[in-house]
C-alpha cells in the first residue's frame, strides 16, 4: 500500500472505523497500514475523535498500553432521535394503516433499511455500555431491526421461530401463552445458535401484552443465559397486566379505532431511558 | 454548525457519504453544512474520491449542472471478494454442519451481520449499474442478506412468506411446485409491499432446484413488475433441470455426504459475472 498523506489517512481511517464498530483496533494496525509513525496516527485519531464527538457520529475510546488501541462506539444525536421518532409516529398515525382486527400495516416501515438502521443505531447508543453477546429476535418482522442493532454493536443474531425447521438441527422448544389471545403457542431456537452463559439483548418489532417476549425470556433461561435488555419498535397500549416488566419502546400506540380509522402514536419510553442512562454515566 | 477545517470536513463528509450510498447529494448541501465555498468542497471531494477509489471503498460520481452533485457507489475489491468467498467455502465445508436429510446448518453464517454486510456489498457492487427499485426475499433466512444488499443499494425490501399473516392486509398468493420435493406450496406477498412496474432484485440464502425462486418470479409477474436479477448465497449442485436460468451464486455446494460427513463447497458463478460485467462496462 502506498504511503498516505494525512488527508488520505483521515478518509480511509474514518471509513475503517465506521465499518468496524465496537472493535478494538491496535494503533499498530493503522501505522502498518499507512507506513506512518504511531505519533502521526495518534494525531489523526485526535482529529477524528473531535469530529465524531462534535457531530455525534460516535465516541472514540482510546485504550492505552501494549494491548491498547482505539474503539469506535456509534452514537446518535438526541435532537436527531427526537425528530426521527416524531416523524415515525406521524407515519404510523396514517389512517390507511388500519387493518381489520385493529392491526396496523407496518411493512413499509420495516421494509425500509435506512429507517431500520437509524433506529438500530438508537438502540445501540443506549446499550453501548452494556455487555451484549448476542441479539435475539422473533421471525419474521423483528429480524430487520435486530440486524441493524447487531451491526452497530458488532454481535451475532439468533432467530427464534414459531415453526420447526428441518434445516436447523436440534432445537429447544418452549410453550408459551400469547398474552393477547391466551392461546398456547410454541417457539423454538436451534440448539447451536446460542451458547450457554450468553448476555442476550431481545429486539422485536411489536409488543402488546408481551407474551412473545415473555416466551423469549423463558427460552433464554432454557439456554442458561441472561437477558440484559429488551427493545421494541412499537409498544401497544395494553389494559391488562403486562407480562414483561422491563422494556424499551421507541413508539407507543395509544389508540387504534378501526371504525373511525383513527391511530394515535406517541414516542415510547426510549428517550427517558436514554436520559436516565446519560445521567447515570455522568454521575459515575 | 461551526466552521470546519479541511481535515474536519474530510472526516464528516466521508461518514456522510458512507451513510448515504446511491443518493445524489447536491454540493450546496455540503457548502451549507460547512459554510465553505463550493470550490473548497470540490477539492475535498477530489481527495475523498482518490482514496475511495484507490482503497476500493467505492466510486464517487460527480454529476455536473444545476441539479448535479455527488453520489457514492459502494464497491468491493476483487482480491478481497475472492479471499472472503474462499473463507466462506471453508467455513461451509465444516463436517459438523451436516444435518439429517443432507441439509446444512447455516444459522451461524446467516446470523453474522458483519459477514452478511460483506456479501451484501459484493452483490451491490455487481448490481450498482442496474436499475433496482426493490429487493425481494423469502422469509426467514433470506432476510439478513436481502437487507444488507438493500442498505448498500439504498432501496426498500419486500418479504414473501409461506404462511398468511393477518397483520399485512390484502395479499397476493400463488401456488408453486417445490423443485426438490415436487410438493405444491403457497407463497404470498402483501399487496401494498410492491408497486406495479417495479424493477425487482431477488435475493435468497439457498437455491436447489430453484422452485422457490421460480415462485418469486411468478409473484413479481402478478404485480406487473420485472425481475432484474437473482442472487443467492449458496447454490446446491442439482442433477435435474434447474427451474431458474439466470442467477448469481456466491458459493456452490457440490457434495453433501451425510454418511461420511463430507461437504464440498466451491466459489459460485459470482466472480465470473463480476468479471464479464467489468469487461462490458469497459467496452461500452
Amino acid at each position: 500500500m502506498k504511503k498516505f498523506r494525512r488527508s488520505g489517512r483521515l478518509v480511509d481511517m474514518t471509513n475503517y472505523l465506521i465499518q468496524n464498530p465496537h472493535q478494538l483496533i491496535p494503533l499498530t494496525y493503522f501505522s502498518d497500514r499507512y507506513e506512518s509513525a504511531k505519533s502521526s496516527i495518534s494525531e489523526d485519531l485526535t482529529i477524528i475523535k473531535e469530529i465524531f464527538e462534535s457531530q455525534d457520529i460516535g465516541v472514540l475510546l482510546t485504550v492505552a498500553g501494549a494491548s491498547g488501541g482505539v474503539k469506535y462506539i456509534p452514537t446518535a444525536n438526541e435532537d436527531e432521535i427526537v425528530q426521527s421518532l416524531k416523524q415515525l409516529c406521524m407515519k404510523l398515525e396514517d389512517a390507511n394503516r388500519v387493518l381489520p382486527g385493529g392491526y396496523l400495516y407496518m411493512m413499509d416501515i420495516i421494509g425500509n433499511p435506512k429507517l431500520m438502521n437509524e433506529i438500530g443505531r438508537y438502540f445501540a447508543t443506549l446499550f453501548a455500555g452494556t455487555k451484549v453477546d448476542v441479539i435475539m429476535t422473533m421471525a419474521t418482522k423483528g429480524i430487520p431491526l435486530a440486524y441493524a442493532v447487531a451491526t452497530y454493536l458488532n454481535v451475532p443474531v439468533c432467530i427464534v421461530r414459531h415453526e420447526h425447521r428441518i434445516t436447523e438441527g436440534s432445537l429447544v422448544s418452549i410453550n408459551y401463552v400469547s398474552g393477547s389471545t391466551k392461546r398456547i403457542q410454541t417457539m423454538s431456537l436451534a440448539k447451536r445458535s446460542l451458547n450457554e452463559g450468553s448476555n442476550v439483548l431481545i429486539i422485536d418489532d411489536f409488543m402488546k401484552a408481551g407474551g412473545t417476549i415473555r416466551g423469549m425470556i423463558s427460552l433464554v433461561e432454557e439456554f442458561n443465559s441472561n437477558v440484559v435488555g429488551t427493545g421494541v419498535l412499537v409498544e401497544a397500549e395494553h389494559t391488562e397486566e403486562r407480562l414483561v416488566d422491563e422494556y424499551i419502546s421507541m413508539t407507543r400506540l395509544s389508540e387504534v379505532n378501526t371504525k373511525e380509522k383513527i391511530v394515535k402514536v406517541e414516542i415510547g419510553n426510549f428517550f427517558e431511558k436514554l436520559k436516565n442512562h446519560k445521567q447515570q454515566v455522568q454521575e459515575d
